[in-house]
């Protein structure tokens, strides 16, 4: 069995960090991502920089990065606009995004579910136009900061909305990292009906603990599309310590370690990990890093 | 559906923290914890005071803990000497504990597993004629520091000799945190036959981020028991950031969210938690505890 990872750490992560990292950070790590043997890296992102300054310099990012057929970059896309900075840069695929819930749409791009159809629908086909491939990024598709249960119906409606739009892949994402297990199997369950497991992709975080145990999930009821972030970079600025995004270390080696392939190098996964770890100044989240990095195998040491 | 939670915070967890915890601490922890409606807690340590300096006052907390018909308090013993102590303290349940691999068993009890038998047998039978119940720990189930893959025949030989023990019920161990749910299916599948589901548990470590997608898989099946520590307490004194038992509160919160019945109370559960933190000093590897404790929800501040 084989598994697709999107990398989101680049973008999704480090969006969330209050420094700004230097671009020529940004740009190591991707290449590290990259070497590891990932071949989808959600590499920045072309909301307006007034909004996400970290992610002002994503024109020289995407300049920068050398190409090759091995690795599909790609960049969130709000807009026309967006779109233009995308097209300009070369990108040949990018994510649009919306919210499964009404408020919580409302506060993340400041219009309804049903005024944001027209405007996706827009990007989307000018993108195709262009030649590009768009990925549907869907928020709070299980639960909602401000409406708490979001009813599996919302999700189908926004998923069968951006599968008319022509999205090749939808990420169904647990914004906020309230997800269990059951609830995964009932909700991916209902959507496969909606779309084939091959165009779903599962976009967890890890603010619970669940996350590894969502994928395992996730896995039972078909979906083979996982997104993650390096070292678990993500989580909220005004949340020190919540966690964010799992981490793609973690769901490397819990795939492994059930005999699914999923072409990367966790050796080489995790000396990106180290690096952006280190370029950042704190421990990131993702627990294997932190077990590869502890210098002592614990149970050596005469632990029970 | 219902599950059974053996809380082993104090003991596990306590007993690798570095500095000292006052008795009364450990008092007020117990209580919180049983408080909470968690109806087994392993409290404390029977081994000598001379390689666990932190468990030297078991018989103290015993002594001071309130008793009722709620909650059983139970306690690792290694020897008849142990023994004495548990029955002293008036503890109708101990807990034994050995190892599936050769040679961790060797370091960590100085005994081949052979050797280690006939220690048990003779601990467990005074115990059954003392009328306390007796518990079974098999360590390294999933992986050994030293011999790395351990043979599931390892894991049935020692499970069969616990049983002819009496043991009422064996508590398998991830020590080292390196299993994923493909093995949990495989190995828990194989243990079945030999004990009923309902004579094994489950002790899985978080070290690698797979304690909660293990916990799932071993629901799957038919595992009812876990053991698990509040907080996440427990990891490595000689590796800061390695993480250890599996944290309580996400197990509860994780069982919960999937409809099964624990009859523990997650908010008193997390008072639990934030005390233990608060009089440790630093932040522990509970998610749930940390998302709680989080003044405001990430996704609150329009983050995507």
């Amino acid at each position: 069995m084989h598994v697709k990872i999107v990398e989101v750490g680049p973008r999704d992560g480090l969006q969330n960090e209050k420094e700004i990292v230097p671009t020529e950070v940004k740009i190591a790590l991707i290449e590290k991502l990259a070497a590891s043997g990932l071949t989808t890296i959600e590499a920045t992102s072309f909301v307006n920089p007034r909004w996400i300054p970290q992610l002002a310099d994503a024109e020289e990012v995407l300049a920068r990065l050398p190409r090759g057929k091995d690795v599909t970059y790609t960049a969130l896309v709000p807009n026309l606009r967006g779109l233009e900075r995308a097209v300009s840069s070369g990108l040949q695929e990018i994510a649009l995004f919306m919210s499964a819930s009404q408020t919580h749409n409302q506060k993340n791009i400041n219009k309804t579910i049903e005024e944001t159809f027209p405007v996706l629908r827009e990007v989307a086909q000018a993108a195709h136009s262009y030649g590009m491939r768009v990925r549907g990024y869907v928020s709070t598709v299980f639960g909602c900061p401000y409406e708490g249960d979001v009813p599996v119906d919302n999700s189908r409606r926004v998923t069968q909305a951006l599968l008319e739009m022509g999205v090749h892949e939808i990420s169904l994402g647990d914004t906020i990292g309230v997800a269990t297990p059951k609830q995964v199997r009932h909700i991916f369950g209902e959507l496969v009906k909606e779309a084939s497991a091959e165009r779903l992709a599962a976009h967890f975080h890890d603010t619970r603990g669940t996350g590894l145990a969502n994928v395992v999930a996730a896995l039972d009821v078909g979906i083979r599309i996982f997104d993650s972030s390096i070292g678990g970079l993500g989580g909220c600025p005004y949340a020190p310590g919540a966690a964010g995004n799992i981490s793609t270390e973690d769901l490397v080696y819990l795939l492994h370690g059930m005999d699914i392939d999923t072409g990367v190098d966790l050796e080489r996964l995790m000396e990106a990990g180290a690096y952006i770890q280190q370029q950042l100044g704190r421990e990131l989240p993702s627990k294997v890093l932190k077990a590869h990095l502890a210098a002592d195998d614990c149970a050596k040491q005469g632990d029970a």
